[in-house]
């Protein structure tokens, strides 16, 4: 059984794989599936991965056949496991618990041979589709406390599989950013009871700014950070105020937010010849319901520098581009629609 | 002049490069200096990096000439800028200021062809006092409120050049994850009147214990923390409590300080083969003095999986090597005396 740990001063948990424990020699880097070669994602290999969670199959059939446009299942060598009790307990000042949680693999298409970028927008939406409807089922999982989505593009960005995929780790722990983000949301809140989501978005899109924005959609702006870490690092936020990804209204809200995810990525792999790339939707915990000071939204990052242990053992990034530099190069992007 | 901006969430301040601005062709990675290319750290070639700032010349000599053992100049590149006001000002709801601090580069030894862990035990403690009177002298500028030591050793762990070297960034802020330590440190001894790294060190060297333990010496253990992000995650740590770096005693402090750190890179690199590392040391703000409640340590990291956005984006580490077997594998490495 896995286990989740708790670093005792910064309060960060770490899950620690017992079961599958790495020895020195076992850390070459693991092969990137070729084209030509076997791939369980591909239609036709079904039944080598676990059993689908969920699966859209417009022309009907049956449950891990082919005919499906998008299918969910259970990862094959999942950081955390479904089965079994938490069993929070203590080693003298350390906290830890039994690795209990979901670990899943969107697959967004049968094509082996395409990015989620390609795919036609109606598709992406049904991609987005079936991350709201795996958050929605495992939000009735009382142990579970919050549903990360990710998506490992490339194998830079620590992509194990070519076939294009999307993950989702279920946790019954909060990871380490997304609290930072619920606690300073918070405060601000309480100093000015305002989401600071929502000021982002006011100030950005204000006449005679814009600056940092990317690309906009009805329902969705996509903009540079005012201190992004990264080189070309953009956000995706809804316009309006709405603290899980899960709430997205209805099919035409989903269709907006394909558009504007499909433009952006198109406008990085033609400004950057199809990076590495790495997307994580922040999102409230599932047992928070709706924070008025929480905002949901999608932070990409091409993965274009080295991120030295340094940054990561300081917490301090050293970004090489401006912000404003990378919106203005981005907007100037044709995009052939 | 680069600029230090605040993110307005998580309030994570990240240096932005105005000046060098990189445009999307500019991305591919720096080249590692081969052996045979020209080196800029050599000697003789001590005209090609800014004057020296520090130099141990134990035979005597002019400043910025051969004859050195360690040698600290300004980075040709500098992150920061060690002229002008910092300026804070505001962009609507961001916090930012110009990008004062310095950037020096520590040259550990006139060789080329090794490694800090090559280097005999008398030459680390000269390193490692190099870092001390570094420290103690940015510690006057009363702009700056930390001094980062840094090193990254080999090119997957973010090494632009080969000749061995470690870094100092002296900002005007506090970096992320320390300013978490010491609020996070801060709060345990509120709580309990006790520092919780001397109970850290208490538990795991108390008798019966052990199984996280790397090595010791008479005033430093090295152990493999509890909640580990990365496989052989290894952090040195005073006996005594001390919460800065600058404030190691004497002479005999420095020797026994650099035993360990040699020794623990020494089996790290038979145990790993000789793997791409970083370290950190984590130390209280210079404007702080002496703190209660923190105590300073080196963190370092062997460059042994690929680190993806997603945990950066998220803060959530998958570690697939448990501490106690990293201790265990390391404790075992023979190492030649």
């Amino acid at each position: 059984m896995p286990e989740l740990r708790k670093d005792p001063v910064v309060g960060r948990w770490v899950i620690i794989s017992t079961e599958r424990s790495r020895r020195p020699t076992n850390f070459e880097p693991a092969p990137v599936v070729k084209s030509t070669g076997f791939c369980p994602f591909c239609p036709g290999n079904e039944d080598k991965t676990p059993p689908e969670v969920y699966a859209l199959r417009p022309g009907g059939g049956p449950p891990n056949g082919p005919g499906w446009r998008v299918r969910v299942v259970p990862n094959k060598f999942p950081a955390l496991q479904i089965e079994g009790t938490l069993d929070r307990r203590g080693e003298g000042l350390y906290d830890k618990m039994n690795g209990v949680g979901a670990h899943e693999v969107v697959i967004e298409t049968p094509d082996h041979a395409v990015d989620l970028a390609d795919l036609p927008v109606a598709h992406v939406a049904e991609v987005l589709e079936a991350y709201r409807a795996r958050v929605v089922d495992l939000s009735r999982d009382r142990r579970l406390r919050y549903v990360l989505i990710f998506k490992n593009h490339g194998a830079n960005a620590g992509a194990t599989l070519e076939h294009t995929h999307t993950q989702l780790i279920a946790t019954p722990i909060i990871p380490r950013i997304l609290q930072e983000e619920l606690d300073g949301s918070r405060r601000y809140f309480e100093l000015k009871e305002r989401c600071v989501f929502c000021d982002i978005v006011a100030q950005e899109t204000a006449a005679g700014n814009g600056r940092r924005v990317v690309a906009t959609s009805e329902r969705f702006v996509a903009l540079a950070p005012f201190a992004p870490r990264f080189p070309f690092e953009t956000w995706i936020l809804p316009r309006r105020h709405d603290a899980a990804y899960q709430m997205v209204a209805d099919e035409g809200e989903l269709l907006d937010l394909a558009r504007l995810l499909k433009d952006v990525l198109m406008r990085l792999n033609l400004a950057l010849d199809r990076p590495p790339y790495n997307f994580v939707i922040h999102t409230s915990p599932v047992s928070d319901g709706d924070l008025e000071y929480y905002h949901w939204h999608i932070e990409i990052m091409p993965k274009l520098t080295r991120v030295a242990g340094f940054e990561i053992g300081s917490g301090f990034y050293i970004n090489p581009t401006p912000p404003e530099d990378a919106a203005q190069f981005l907007r100037g992007i044709t995009l052939e629609v």
